[in-house]
């Protein structure tokens, strides 16, 4: 294996389909041909079995043993004291020390955050770190952030995130300048909040070497009118799940509405291959990996619900976030705008 | 006419299609045998052709002649001032003169909560009155609120709009208890910010006559797990315009997907039926009308894109809440539980 090979730490254990999904995911992706090397955390007893029977993740993973699991519940307090043992907390230190250059985990995300901040640290210039994702929309993917590290926020967080997600979209999206908004409940200069407006106009002002475009609503957001929406984290996990919850729905009362008549069944059956092509283009598995951006690391969270192929999907994202420097453009910007981009912290 | 003939006063100038669809919107009422008298203000050359043409409007109608219109781009303080003779003032006029018992606009929101504020006056212990509307989820339509009002709330806000949400399920969806949860990012107890958590803690000690069940995600929302969800403007305006969004969305890549192939697009013919039926399920127009919640007095405002059966059933949500007292329910419920929910205003 050449030196350069990067190296991935996964939890092997987080997740609701865990171990076997990350196994299957893994196991995928050196299918497809990826170059990497991954670091295994998880419960030996558990995991032999899995790789026996798939000997080419048994050949490209090296398995460490733990004991312990961080459980959906468990606070992020308590997941930090209790669980030292555990395949998140030794995932994240393989990062911490060098051994794996990003861990990606579908476990509990609090207790993920809480480990990622203690053992990796924020930035230097950031005050917090924040979820981001790519969303499907009409136009291109978006990238939105905070989707829920922080329910409150400041003007200087949400200037901070602008930063973090325009060099996020770059790095996993390929687009050299991405465009940024932030969302608002109207698109004219007076309207939302006061923490917006401080935002925006700090960002008009062109502290940051980014393409600001103001502000979009929600409708923009969907319809994909920029490449990066920048919210706080509550309003970002709203919108994020709103956005779930409304294409279920629809989807959902269309198999209804099929289902009614004979007809119709049998115009599913010609449509059904059109409909998978419509399916796989919404899956949330083609978007899973949520980065937390602002940290000493690469941290990526994959949907704790994910399949194989959206596991396989979250370690993508982190290689493509480790092959994009994302982190070392994220200070490179900083460094540069360090003055006007630090402030108070909410 | 008998006496007890409900008067409801129409902006019939404001909204994309105007005066058009208000027109044909009241007319269809008057055919479906809609029992109300409207009061009709606008320009009298525009709309009496189109009276001329539908006799069952004309005899329906009691028209008022207005020279100025509210523009979509004015401010509404500017509104408040410069247009004291528009339809919509003088519509608004009515209803504080005795004249109607509710009003319908769907002209410029901002301007016209501004002119319901001065001239119908905020009840007495609501701190701000809220917008509110139904959607449609997937186990029951849900009323959400606030939709844009107010882009910063307090928890004492929140729990007002906790108990007029409730009175306005009663009073238009007809359930005699329904259940209310406040929007936040997580379901369980320690999540979200100060303001949910605060807000939580009183709809729990049980201060007003509600069945308060916690909180509910994005996804519970659109799954439609309660009949209330509360939170502030600027998180549920986003929410809002999320769910038509991704809506449309994804209506659009089914009819693109079905418009790929032969097969598909004979699929399509024959499940037209079903299809249809869908689009008339999720249909925003059947879900038009939203009322400020906390006045004086009975406002609805349609979607100023709705079209004649949009504007239509905006009015209806007017009749429903004069027929339900819904204002008189406020005022009975406030003065009830008046000392523990007044409060500060944030």
């Amino acid at each position: 294996m050449p030196a350069s090979t990067v190296t991935l730490s996964i939890d092997a254990m987080g997740g609701d389909y865990a171990p076997e999904s990350v196994i299957d995911g893994v196991d995928r992706l050196l299918k497809a041909g990826m170059k990497a090397r991954f670091l295994l955390f998880g419960d030996r007893a558990r995991l032999m079995p899995l790789l026996a029977s798939r000997p080419r993740a048994e050949a490209g993973v090296e398995l460490r043993h733990t004991d312990d699991v961080v459980s959906d519940a468990a606070k992020p307090s308590a997941a930090l004291r209790q669980a030292r043992g555990s395949s998140m907390r030794l995932a994240v230190e393989a990062v911490r020390d060098g051994e794996a250059s990003a861990v990606v985990s579908a476990g509990n995300t609090g207790a993920l955050m809480a480990m990622a901040k203690v053992l990796l640290r924020t930035l230097p210039g950031i005050d917090r770190p924040a979820i981001a994702s790519v969303m499907p929309a009409a136009q291109r993917p978006v990238v939105m952030l905070d989707l829920g590290a922080n329910a409150e926020c400041d003007a200087t967080n949400l200037v901070q995130f602008a930063m973090m997600g325009a060099v996020f979209a770059r790095a996993v999206l390929g687009i050299e300048e991405p465009t940024v908004a932030l969302l608002n409940i109207g698109t004219e200069a007076p309207k939302g909040d006061d923490v917006v407006q401080e935002a925006a106009a700090r960002l008009r002002a062109g502290e940051l070497p980014i393409r600001f475009e103001g502000f979009v609503e929600g409708t923009g957001l969907m319809a994909g009118s920029v490449d990066v929406v920048v919210t706080d984290g509550f309003t970002g996990n709203v919108a994020l799940k709103v956005a779930e919850g409304t294409a279920r729905l629809i989807v959902d009362r269309f198999k209804d509405m099929l289902n009614d008549s004979l007809a119709a069944r049998a115009g599913f059956l010609l449509a059904k291959r059109s409909l998978g092509r419509l399916k796989g283009k919404l899956d949330p598995d083609r978007y899973n990996g949520a980065m937390f951006l602002g940290l000493g690391g690469v941290v990526v969270k994959s949907h704790g619900g994910a399949n194989a192929a959206g596991f396989a999907n979250a370690v993508k994202v982190a290689l493509d976030l480790v092959d994009g420097h994302a982190n070392e453009r994220i200070e490179h910007d900083l460094k540069r705008f360090a003055t006007p981009v630090e402030g108070a912290a909410c």
